[in-house]
């Protein structure tokens, strides 16, 4: 730890102290306290999100201010929206060329540098959000996911930093009973679960969130689906498309990330490394707990406002189940670090499916059905 | 806040500091590094448990640790085990009176302050740990539980710490079928689900952790519950008794807390309250992963071993989950307090359980049943 060597910190914004003056202070409290000899550390955060997608962008600002908060304002870092610094979907380049110190955004946005990036923010069929902690945090994930972004030679370490808890199966302008229904459908879904969708013959599109509204409304689109009633309602996309169909299979507990430029890192005090970390932990716990705290009442107001809830049929689910596992094993074949991640978690998955079907699932599965919600 | 009246540090055993030396090492990084004026503060944290009780006393140790590590051991707390400062259930009496400065213990072991109290750990039917995360954060429930805390002038405050997750049943020498099996069963079931499979025909004892296995071997009682598959194989359980029930409904997601005592938190500088809450969230949700990440492994080495898994049957949850409402409705009817806050909570409960039974149980049943787990 290089917690002297303040040389390196010249280059992240460090500024000049009033030395004398609080050596002044000091002398005259001596008896009670020390001083903690840390740097004036200024920071930049590009982020995914536009500050339209409330709690996400509120999540990478709770980061920063409990930063602050606890280094009376020296370790400062300042979140930036979607598109202000970097592009929301370029944030890991942004913090790998050192455009930003430190960025928020998901694994899963860059599968362009390779598929396993995706377990670091969940894939079709996957983890829950309490078991994607369980993984990331000890069950081996975040140190195969950091394993993975060194490989990548990216420069960047990675902290788990929020989760939505799984989300909704997105908006349908008509009915999807059986796996035909899917045929020439045209969906908004990206990564995986777009491409599950399409082998089951879905007509695919990207689009970014802000341009979903208009291509349901326009009818460019037959479908979309983007996160849970909170999210979607930012966006209005239940006044365009009636149907709300559940479970979001293909996002099951998706988990964000704070990713930092490695060498800003390392450059950080041994307290400040402390902070970020601990802090990140924290930002993970309260997302998760926000949006389950908002998502039933916003989804009683849509329910109220006409929308009609849904579940995906067992044919589709077992179709699209047994379609996301070929597809695994497929990337795996042609993949060793997809391969290596995969198998592991596999084994993990399958352990903490059994323990959570025992302990949470027949617990929840009666206590709701006995309490009549 | 009183950051500057270092008076009163000088009570909570802040020592001197080597100013002189501290001043001339910052004088010659006077360009690069302002010194942070803080109080070194020690702490002692009475517990809730034994050392034997691993991932709980980690957590404790784990804030302690991150804690240190954050403002280089200047806030300095130390974990005792249950029996060293206090009892293991009489901490928040501790904290209280100022023997310990904090602690790390479940809201429901004090139910001698009022029934009430039960609401800040779990209670039966109640909410699964992330909806207790939610209910605590983001639903009123965390200010709920501090009003409380102040109207019983208890002088402390209270920090979410900890979650097992949903329990299991416990060990019973026989089987359980229908509710007439509980008539004179001699079982180990503290709080309110002690209460109510009284109601049920069952003779409960409430003893501690360390006293549970010795009752079974002896045949002292019938059934016994503690937690999770790895906190009771740390007790043995596993060898004493046959059969393992689930799931554990009378804690659905049981909450533990760090207590502080009100006067030293308010000694504390902003930097180190924010330290420590922030902390006791990052602990809130890492206890919770670790116990769901092993848990599992723990379950199959049980299983190997030939313990046998049941579960309750439906007429036992129905008649368990009709009689705790029923109590909860004559405990409200004669405690305005334990009444605001379950009127409160139910409004909550239906809330989120709709939700989560959209979201996350339509997929993790479908997930699982198809995983073949």
């Amino acid at each position: 730890m290089k917690r002297r060597n303040f040389i390196n910190y010249a280059t992240t914004g460090a500024i000049g102290a009033t030395a004398l003056g609080a050596c002044q202070q000091q002398t005259a409290i001596s008896t009670t306290a020390a001083s903690l000899d840390l740097p004036v550390i200024r920071w930049r955060m590009a982020t995914s999100w536009p500050k339209s997608l409330q709690i996400l962008y509120e999540s990478a600002d709770l980061l920063c201010r409990t930063v602050s908060k606890m280094t009376d304002g020296r370790f400062a870092i300042t979140p930036y929206p979607a598109g202000e610094l970097a592009d929301g979907l370029k944030v890991l380049d942004a913090v790998a060329d050192g455009t930003a110190e430190c960025g928020h955004s998901a694994s899963y946005y860059y599968l362009d540098r390779g598929p396993a990036m995706a377990f670091g923010t969940t894939i079709p069929f996957g983890l829950t959000a309490i078991q994607q902690n369980a993984w990331l945090y000890y069950g081996g994930g975040l140190e195969m996911m950091r394993k993975l972004y060194a490989d990548l030679d990216l420069g960047v370490i990675n902290f788990p930093g929020g989760n939505t808890g799984a989300q909704m199966g997105g908006w349908f302008k008509r009915e999807v009973n059986a796996i035909e229904d899917f045929q020439g459908l045209k969906m908004r879904v990206p990564g995986l679960g777009g491409q599950i969708l399409e082998r089951l013959g879905a007509e695919i599109q990207v689009l970014p969130g802000d341009k979903i509204f208009e291509a349901l409304e326009k009818g460019l689109i037959d479908a979309a689906e983007w996160k849970n009633p909170h999210a979607d309602e930012m966006l209005g996309l239940n006044r365009v498309a009636p149907l709300y169909y559940y479970p979001g299979w293909w996002e099951p507990g998706t988990s964000y990330e704070f990713q930092v430029n490695l060498s800003q890192w390392q450059t950080l005090p041994k307290e400040y490394q402390e902070i970020f970390q601990a802090t990140a932990t924290n930002v993970n716990a309260k997302m998760l707990a926000k949006f389950n705290a908002v998502n039933g009442k916003e989804l009683e107001h849509m329910v109220l406002g006409g929308t009609q809830l849904l579940p995906f049929s067992r044919e589709i689910l077992t179709a699209t189940y047994k379609t996301a596992f070929e597809l695994y094993e497929e990337i795996a074949s042609g993949d060793a670090t997809f391969k290596k991640i995969y198998d592991s978690w596999k084994v993990f998955r399958d352990r903490i499916y059994g323990w959570n079907q025992l302990n949470e699932l027949s617990f929840a599965n009666f206590a709701i059905d006995l309490s009549g919600s």
